[in-house]
C-alpha cells in the first residue's frame, strides 16, 4: 500500500531557496525506499514574485495551496528598507495570511539543545521543551487602524482579539501534548496587565487542567519567563502562549538552544480541515543570500516536524537524529549544501 | 545654600521593606555631609494595606504622594494565588496607577554589566545600554474589555494605543540621552505585524533623528532583539521601546546583566509637574520575604538614579561607584543589611 502527499513547497526569498533545497535533499532521501511519496508543488511566491507581478497571494495562489496535504515554506521577505516594497507587507499578505487563512491555529515550535550546540549560555544544563504558540488571534488580527496619521494628533491603536474558542483549542493541543511528554504545563502571559486577556487564557488552563489532573500546571508573567529561559531553561516542557508572547519567546529560546539556524516550527491546523505549514523559524537574511552561508538545519528539522504530522514517525525520527549525529559531529563552516548532504548521508 | 528634597518612601510588600531600609542606610549616608536634606514621608500601601483596609491607592494618598519632589518605591504585591487578593490587582491599582496618574512617561532601565556580576551568558562582553520604556500608553492603557465572560463564548479584547504626543516626547528624550552616551539609538517594535503601531513608532524615530544627525538609528522587531541581547548585547545602547516590549525586554535585559537584584528603574516625569519614582525591577517576591535573603543593590542603583535625577550627579556617582565596588569584591552569601552596609562602607 503506497500513500501520495501532495506537497506545496514555497522557497520564498533570500535564503530561503537554499534551505528548501537542502530540506528537499533529505526529505527525497528519508521517503526514498518508503511506501510513501511526494508529489511536489513549487509556489514562487515572497517579495521576488511581488515585485515582478504585484501580487503577494491571490486567491487563485490560496485555492490552488489548499488543495495540497502541507505546505514546505522557507522564508519570505525582501530587503529591509527596500522602497518598492514600502507597500508590500509580505509578512501581513502572505504569511500570516497563510496561517489565518488555513487556520494554522497551533504554531509548534520545539526548543532542544543537542548535545555539541553553540549557544550563548555558560550553563544551559538540558534544554528539551515546546513552545504551543497560538496561531490566530491576539495581537496578530489585525484589528488595528489610526486616525489623523502622520500629524502631532495621530492615535494608533491595535486590538489584541482572545475568543473562549480560539483559546481553548490551543490549549487542549497542549495539554494533550504535556500529557505525551514530562507533563508540565507552563502558560505564559501577562494576567497583570492585560487583565481581560490574561483572564480568558488564565481562566481556560485552569478548566482544562482539571480535565489533566496528571500535569503540573505552572504560571509566568511573559517578562519573568524571558528570564528563566536564560537562568533555568530546563525547567520548561510545554509552554502554551498567545501569538505575540510565543513569537518573543521562540525566539529567544532559539537563540538559546544553539541559535536560530536550527530552530523548526509547524503552523498546524490539527483539525485537518486544511494544510499544515513547516517552515525554519529564521527569516530571509537577504544579507547572506546565494551566498551558501545560510544553516539548512531548521528547514531540515521542519521536514522531521512535517513527517511527524502527517503520521511518518520513523522517518521523522531518522532526520531527527541524522540532525542530532550532524549537530554532535560539526567543526569549522560548511556551505548550505554541505551540511544537507552531511546530513542526508547520516540518514 | 541648603536644600531640602521632600521624599515620599513606599516601602510596600515581601522584600520591599528591606531593600529600602537599605536604600535609605545608603542615601542617608550619602547626603550626610551634603548641602542637602531628604525630609521623608512613609507611605503604607501595597498587598498588606489593602488586606487590612479594603484600599489600593485613595485619592487621598495620590494628592499627599504628589506634593512630593520624589518617591522611592520597594515592591508591591501580595502572595500569587492569596484568595483575598482575587479582585485587588496591586499592579494595575497601585503601581500602575501611580505611574500614569503622575505621567511617568518614560521608564528608565539601565543595564549594565559590573565587572564580577554573575550572568548567565557563556561571553557577554562589555554591556551597557539603557532601555527607554514608554510608561503612559500601549498595551498598558487598560482599555480592555471582555464580552459573555466564563462562557464558551467569551471575546477578551485589549487595545493598545499610541499617540503621536505620547511617542515623540519619549522618543524625544531617548535622542536626548543617546546624544549624551554612545549615540547609539535602537527602536524595538513589531512593525511587521502591529503595522498601526509600529508605524507611528517608526514615523516618530524617523523625524527625530533628523534632527539629530549624529545618532546612528537602528530597528529592530522585538523578536529579533530579545536573541541579541543574549547573543550581542553590547550592540546596544540607547532602546527605545514601548511599554509592553520594554518590560519584556528589561527583564531579559537585568537577567542578562547580573541577575534582576541588580536592575534599578526610574519612573520619570521630565517635565516635573509630578514627582518621579524609583524602584527596583525586581518584585515583592513574597517567598523569602522577611528572611533577609534579598539583595538590596537594585534598591540602592534606584537610589543613584533618584540622585542624577535630582541633579545630584556627584552623590549619584558616589553610589554607582560603591555598588560597583561591592560587586567586583563579592565572594558568599551576605544578608540583605550586610550587603547595604558593605555598599554604604565604600561611600
Ligand atoms: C515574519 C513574522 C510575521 C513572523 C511572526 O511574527 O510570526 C516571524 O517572526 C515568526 O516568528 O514566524
Ligand atoms: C508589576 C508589573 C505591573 C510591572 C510592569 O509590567 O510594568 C513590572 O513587571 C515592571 O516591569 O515594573
Amino acid at each position: 500500500m503506497s500513500r501520495v502527499v501532495k506537497l506545496a513547497v514555497i522557497p520564498g526569498d533570500g535564503i530561503g531557496p537554499e534551505v528548501i533545497a537542502e530540506a528537499e535533499k533529505v526529505l527525497d532521501a528519508v521517503t526514498a525506499d518508503s511506501d510513501v511519496t511526494f508529489d511536489k508543488t513549487r509556489f514562487s511566491l515572497g517579495a521576488g514574485r511581488f515585485l515582478e507581478t504585484g501580487d503577494t497571494l491571490t486567491d487563485d495562489d490560496l485555492a490552488a495551496i489548499s488543495a495540497h496535504d502541507a505546505i514546505l515554506l522557507g522564508a519570505v521577505g525582501g530587503t529591509p528598507g527596500d522602497p518598492r516594497l514600502k507597500n508590500a507587507n509580505i509578512e501581513r499578505g502572505l504569511l500570516l495570511k497563510l496561517r489565518f487563512t488555513l487556520d494554522h491555529y497551533v504554531n509548534l515550535r520545539p526548543s532542544k539543545l543537542f548535545p555539541g550546540a553553540p549557544g550563548p549560555l555558560a550553563d544551559p544544563g538540558e534544554v528539551d521543551f515546546v513552545v504551543v504558540r497560538e496561531g490566530t488571534e491576539g495581537p496578530y488580527v489585525g484589528n488595528g487602524g489610526a486616525i489623523r496619521v502622520g500629524t502631532p494628533q495621530e492615535v494608533a491603536n491595535e486590538t489584541s482579539v482572545n475568543t473562549a474558542f480560539g483559546v481553548e483549542r490551543v490549549v487542549r493541543y497542549a495539554f494533550d501534548l504535556a500529557e505525551r511528554r514530562r507533563r508540565k504545563l507552563t502558560l505564559v502571559h501577562k494576567t497583570n496587565v492585560l487583565v481581560h486577556a490574561g483572564a480568558i487564557w488564565q481562566r481556560i488552563v485552569n478548566e482544562v487542567a482539571a480535565e489533566h489532573p496528571d500535569v503540573t500546571v505552572d504560571y509566568l508573567h511573559v517578562d519573568a519567563a524571558t528570564i528563566f529561559l536564560v537562568t533555568d531553561p530546563s525547567r520548561f516542557d510545554v509552554i502554551v502562549t498567545d501569538n505575540l508572547f510565543g513569537d518573543i519567546l521562540t525566539d529567544l529560546a532559539g537563540a538559546v538552544t544553539g541559535g536560530i539556524g536550527l530552530a523548526a516550527s509547524g503552523n498546524i491546523n490539527p483539525d485537518g480541515a486544511f494544510p499544515s505549514m513547516f517552515e525554519p523559524v529564521h527569516g530571509s537574511a537577504p544579507d547572506i543570500a546565494g551566498q551558501q552561508k545560510a544553516d539548512p538545519t531548521a528547514a531540515i528539522l521542519s521536514i522531521a516536524l512535517l513527517l511527524d504530522h502527517l503520521g511518518f514517525a520513523a522517518e521523522s525520527a531518522r532526520v531527527s537524529a541524522a540532525v542530532e549525529a550532524d549537530i554532535a559531529a560539526r567543526s569549522g563552516a560548511r556551505t548550505t549544501a554541505e551540511i544537507g548532504s552531511a546530513i542526508t548521508a547520516r540518514l
